[in-house]
Order: C-alpha cells, then sequence, then structure tokens
C-alpha cells in the first residue's frame, strides 16, 4: 500500500518539474545581477556603504508599502535588531511559533530572553491567535501595563509570528491578541516577501516585520535581511544599531550604545536590486508551480497541496505537501522514495523545544504544531522551474 | 606656528599622494574579481556554501600558516565566536586594550561579559604585556586555576590583544602573560592580515585569532572576517557554530547548541579569492607609501611616521602620524587642515571607558593609552596610491 502512494508521489513531481535531479530551491539570475555586480566593483563601494544599499531600501519599501526598511546581513540579524528595538530585555519572554526556523528562538536567546512555545493552526501553519487568547488568559495577568507570565513571573514583551512558506498568519486576530495582552507585535516575514494579508504586505501589521534575502529565499543577496517599519524613529534606530552605532562626526569614533556589525554590505545589496526587479515574475512562477502540483496531486489520495489561506495572497515560496493523518506515519518513507528518485523534498522542521537549547522553554499545548511536525513536507520550489 | 606645522604636513602628504580628493583607505579591484563574481553567479552558489568559502578558507589558511580558517560575515562575528569558544560566559571579563576600534569590546559584551581596559605601549601601539602583568599581579588571584579579578569577585578569562593598524603587538610578552595568569590568548588581528611578528603570521599565536575584510581591509570581501586556529575541533566547533549550529542529516532540523548565521556567502568570499591573491602586492604598496611618507615627513619637525615594531613586518595597513607632545593639543587643526585640504585623515579611537556604553568598565591606569589617544592620527592609505 505504502509503495504505491510514494510512487504516486514521486510520479506526480516528476509530471510537474521534469526526472533530472531538482534541488528544493535554487535561486535564479535572469536579470541585471552582472551589470549591477560590474557597477558595483567597479565604484570602488563594496562594503557597508553605497548606493546600491539605499537602492535596495527605498525599493524594498517601495514594494512592501513600508515606509521604511533597513537592510542587514541577514534574517537573523533583523530579528535580533529589532527584539533589541522591541525593548527585550534578559530574561524576558517571547511568544514565538513551536514551529519554526531555530534562528525565530536564536534570535530571542541572543537578548537573553526565553521563548515561549506557541501553537499552530491548520489552515495558516501559522500562531493559532484563538488558542493563544485562551492560553494567555489562564497564564497571564497585567501589571503596570505588562504582560507577566504567573507561571515563571517574567514579562512577556513581544509576540512574534512567522508566515511559514510564505502563508499569512492571522495577523488580524494575532493583532487582537497583541493589543489585548499589551504585547508588541514583530512579524517574522523571513519566507513571505510577496505574500499578501488582505490588500496590504506581510512585515507590515507589526511594529516591525523581517525578511530574509538568504540563498533559498524567494530573492537572494547572498546573505542579506531587512527590518521593514512605519516609524521613523525606530528605522533611525535600527540604522544606527546595525552599524555599530557610531553617531555622524567628521572624524571622531563615538559610538554611544553596545552596536552591531549587521549592514548589508552593498556588493550584496546589488545583487538584491537585480534580483527585486525579477520579483513579479518569480511570483507568477511559483504560482504557476503550484497550480502544476495542485492538478497533479489531485487525484492521488490521502495527501494535499497546501493553499494559501482565505483573503491572503502568498508567494508559494516552498510548495509544501499535506499528509492526512492516516499515512503521517510513512513521511520518512516518502523522504526517502522522492530523494531517492533526485527529487529534493524535505519534512517540516522539528518543534522547537524538541532541540537541546530549547527543551526547557515554557509552551502551551502544541495539539496541532506536532500534527504539522508529522504531515508536512516541502517539494521542489525553484524560480523558473516552470 | 601651528599654521607652519599644518602647511608642513598638508605638503608632506601632497607629496605623496597629490593633489586631488584622497581617501582614507579605497579598495583596488585589479585582479580577477569580476571573473570570480561571474563564476559564483553562473553556479547559482552565491549564499552560505559553495567553492570560493572553501577555497577562501584553504587560502587563508594557507597564506598565514594557521592549520584552519573558518569564513564569517565580518571581523566582529569572527570575535564573537572566538570567545563563545573559549568558554568566555555571562559575569566573565575579558581583557582588551582601551585603545582599540569598538568591534572588540561589543564582542565580548554580546558574551555578556565585562571588557577590562589595559593599557599600550609606545612602541607597538598595542597592550603592554611588562604592565599588564605588573597590574595582574596586583588585582588578581588563581583560585581552582582560573584568574580571579579580587576587585570584582569575576572570573579574567581571555586576554584579547589588537594589532593596531597592522603592527604586531609583543605576541612573546602577551602569551607567557596568559600563561602565568591562565588566560587563553585570541588575537583580534582585524587590521593585521599580511603582518608577521618574527617568522610567524598575526593571528596564529594564540589559541584563536580573528581577521577582518571589510571594505576599508587591505583585501576586501564587501563585508567578512575569519576564525583562524590550529585546534581542528576549535575550527570544527566554529564552522558549527556560524553555521545556526546544525548537525549534519539528510533533510532533518537538528541544532544542538544556540548557534549564529555568521557563515560568510559564496558570492562575498569570490571576491576575497580574488583579492588574496593580489595581497603580496598590496603590501608591497603599502610599504613604498610608507617609505614615500618617512621621506616627505623626515624633515618636518614634532611629527613622524611610526614604523613597524622591531623584529616584526607590518601590513602598513593605515599609515600613521604620531604627534610630539608638545604639539599633541593641535591634532584637530591639523586634521582641519589636512580634511580641507582634500586629504582624508582621521584620529585613532577614542579609548572604550570614554563611550557611554563601556564608561564602568574596569581598567588599570592608561598612561600610555591616553597619550597616544591625542598623539595619532592616521594619513591616506589606499593600495595602489603609489
Amino acid at each position: 500500500m505504502i509503495a504505491i502512494l510514494t510512487n504516486s508521489i514521486v510520479k506526480a513531481i516528476q509530471q510537474v518539474v521534469g526526472n533530472a535531479p531538482v534541488p528544493l530551491h535554487e535561486p535564479r539570475f535572469a536579470g541585471h545581477e552582472w551589470d549591477y555586480l560590474k557597477e558595483c566593483l567597479d565604484s570602488t563601494f563594496v562594503s557597508s556603504v553605497g548606493k546600491f544599499v539605499d537602492r535596495f531600501e527605498a525599493e524594498l519599501a517601495d514594494y512592501t508599502g513600508a515606509s521604511h526598511a533597513v537592510a542587514v546581513v541577514n534574517g537573523t540579524a533583523a530579528l535580533h535588531v529589532a527584539l533589541c528595538l522591541a525593548g527585550v530585555q534578559s530574561n524576558d519572554e517571547v511568544l514565538i511559533p513551536a514551529l519554526t526556523f531555530v534562528a525565530t528562538a536564536n534570535a530571542v536567546a541572543y537578548c537573553g530572553a526565553v521563548p515561549h512555545l506557541v501553537d499552530s493552526e491548520m489552515h495558516t501553519l501559522g500562531l493559532d491567535p484563538l488558542a493563544l487568547r485562551d492560553y494567555l488568559k489562564d497564564i497571564t495577568e497585567i501589571s503596570e501595563g505588562q504582560c507577566i507570565n504567573c507561571l515563571t513571573n517574567r514579562v512577556i514583551r513581544v509576540l512574534l509570528p512567522m508566515h511559514t512558506f510564505g502563508h499569512p498568519v492571522d495577523l488580524e486576530g494575532l493583532l487582537s491578541v497583541a493589543r489585548d495582552f499589551h504585547l508588541t507585535l514583530i512579524e517574522d516575514a523571513a519566507e513571505s516577501l510577496g505574500s499578501w494579508y488582505h490588500d496590504k504586505h506581510t512585515g507590515t501589521f507589526g511594529r516591525m516585520g523581517t525578511l530574509s534575502f538568504n540563498g533559498n529565499k524567494t530573492i537572494t543577496t547572498g546573505g542579506g535581511g531587512a527590518i521593514l517599519t512605519n516609524d521613523a524613529e525606530l528605522a533611525q534606530h535600527a540604522k544606527h544599531l546595525t552599524t555599530t552605532a557610531k553617531r555622524p562626526h567628521r572624524w571622531e569614533y563615538v559610538h554611544d550604545e553596545v552596536g552591531y556589525n549587521y549592514r548589508m554590505p552593498n556588493l550584496n545589496a546589488a545583487l538584491g536590486c537585480a534580483q527585486l526587479e525579477q520579483l513579479p515574475s518569480f511570483l507568477a512562477s511559483k504560482r504557476r508551480l503550484f497550480e502544476q502540483y495542485q492538478a497533479a496531486f489531485k487525484d492521488i489520495p490521502d495527501v494535499q497541496i497546501v493553499t494559501e489561506p482565505n483573503g491572503c495572497r502568498s508567494n508559494y515560496w516552498l510548495q509544501t505537501l499535506m499528509l492526512d493523518e492516516s499515512v503521517a506515519g510513512h513521511r520518512d518513507d516518502i523522504l526517502t522514495a522522492t530523494n531517492e528518485a533526485g527529487l529534493m523534498t524535505r519534512p517540516i522542521w522539528k518543534l522547537m523545544h524538541r532541540l537541546a537549547p530549547y527543551q526547557d522553554c515554557p509552551r502551551m499545548e502544541l495539539y496541532v504544531a506536532e500534527q504539522l511536525e508529522q504531515r508536512l513536507l516541502n517539494l521542489p520550489s525553484s524560480t523558473g522551474l516552470i
């Protein structure tokens, strides 16, 4: 029986992407990448100052509708700085999905704070605002305008949802929870450039949002990330913190707080500018790929291709197959069969509390996240596959 | 009187570098930069995996004589990871120069540790081992193999000298202090690629050494750095920590400690490989520039060009003018006159305890560092100026 299922899955993927070895996600450089890199070299400005950094920031802000974008070395750095700017301090707690890439938890740890793990919902694959509200009602109290975890006596400072594989979370629900429980909302939009919740870009609902341009993302700068915000002062402070907190002066070296060397180099921004120009065509390609996977899988029982949440437009960064509960136990068979056929697939991440550094983190019941952990796998998703 | 001095200095610099506006330090791309960037794009491997990263690491190890080099996003990240690997913990102290770029202190702060500021010596511009030994004798005791600061009751874990402007510190003296006081020696060699202490490259004497390839350094990768070590296990651990501490697995996401997203992207390493090929010619150019400055300044009273310490070969990264005490009060007049003439000069950094985040750090008497702070300025130093 399971051989029939794995065989059908392999054939369905091959039907869409062909037979050759196919990676999970590789970038595509079909625009002005070479021109801009050459222009960058010729200018000699390859490092933390240069016109491509400024341009990339302006174009990111323009595309997402955020008032400001600050370009940094990667998405983890963006998250770290956003948490610092939200006032996260040592021994605070930050609410994050149990089901996320480890960078979300790491950024919290860099602040000396503690990730507090929250359950997901089936439909968005992201934080569940209803379950979270009930949970917070039970374990927290508001004292002097701060949300206190009564079980740990720590301040819960930030609510940090992540848009899984580009699918927007229920932002309306989470904004409401954040408001009622005095939490700052920061969106980990590392995976969701080009994803819209209703008519507004992900990453622009919270006080700050963060993007990633790692090599496996929808657009890449080699390594890179950005902080989005509508607050001019926060943007200014983000830029300051990411450039060693140096105050402008003709020649003096005055750094007025503990700063970071997190600025995106101009060389990487040059690549980013070229990539951003192609984003609309990348998104169209990813949507076509989704449609073809959906067609190829529609007659296979016990599995389905994950679709964007209602009212949202996902970037379909990584195409995702959801197994029915009845076959979830065969996830590894499917991973083995597809990878052996040269079709790179992978499971979703392990829940954060299964990792040694986060095993003791506070967490709510993770009914849905535990299901999703067993039932989701990603299919080859490169831009330009079809 | 001072007008005569500033005028002589402006003329001496112009005599060497010409009249046009001259920056302090700009990179030079005269080799295979473009070829390698193009090759990198064509491979689609622009991010944290790729052959240029491996090659850059192998060539750095080969050049410096270190057994291993691990390439990271910048020199600050290299220092941070080196301190983590040396076991620096929250509330430890790390001995650093009072006179350094702020990144040295920041990396200590990232560990939750406290920079402890040490005086410099005139000749090397770096840590003074004799003064440090006397000071440590007074304030520390060894308990259970650890160096305890009796004034603060904190463990002093690491001794972290920096090779100022490329001039090697007294490594023999500092190694002896480290041994006698149970300190791990880590070298901040951010400025000293191509600098040799006797017949061995800086950054290879300590348990680890760190390099920087920022845009203003002798060679650049846009942004970049590296950790050097002769210990295979440390190198392996450094690579692990800088790549989110992910354990190798066919598809599972297991991260076994709090890791960092610090790996150098392949795109930046491609630039680094091309730059490294030109390092010998860059160093020759810098030495010629030094000689010409020395000739141009030899008849100007009250100032002198800083020369490499005895028995050392400096990379002469930044050319440095030392003012006699008698004219140190006119430093800002000289900075103004030179910068107004389009010749970019700058003072050395402010001592770390003058910066708000480090004002309360423990420190010894800083007799020499306070002198140097007033008396040193950097002259235009780009590779290829002559």
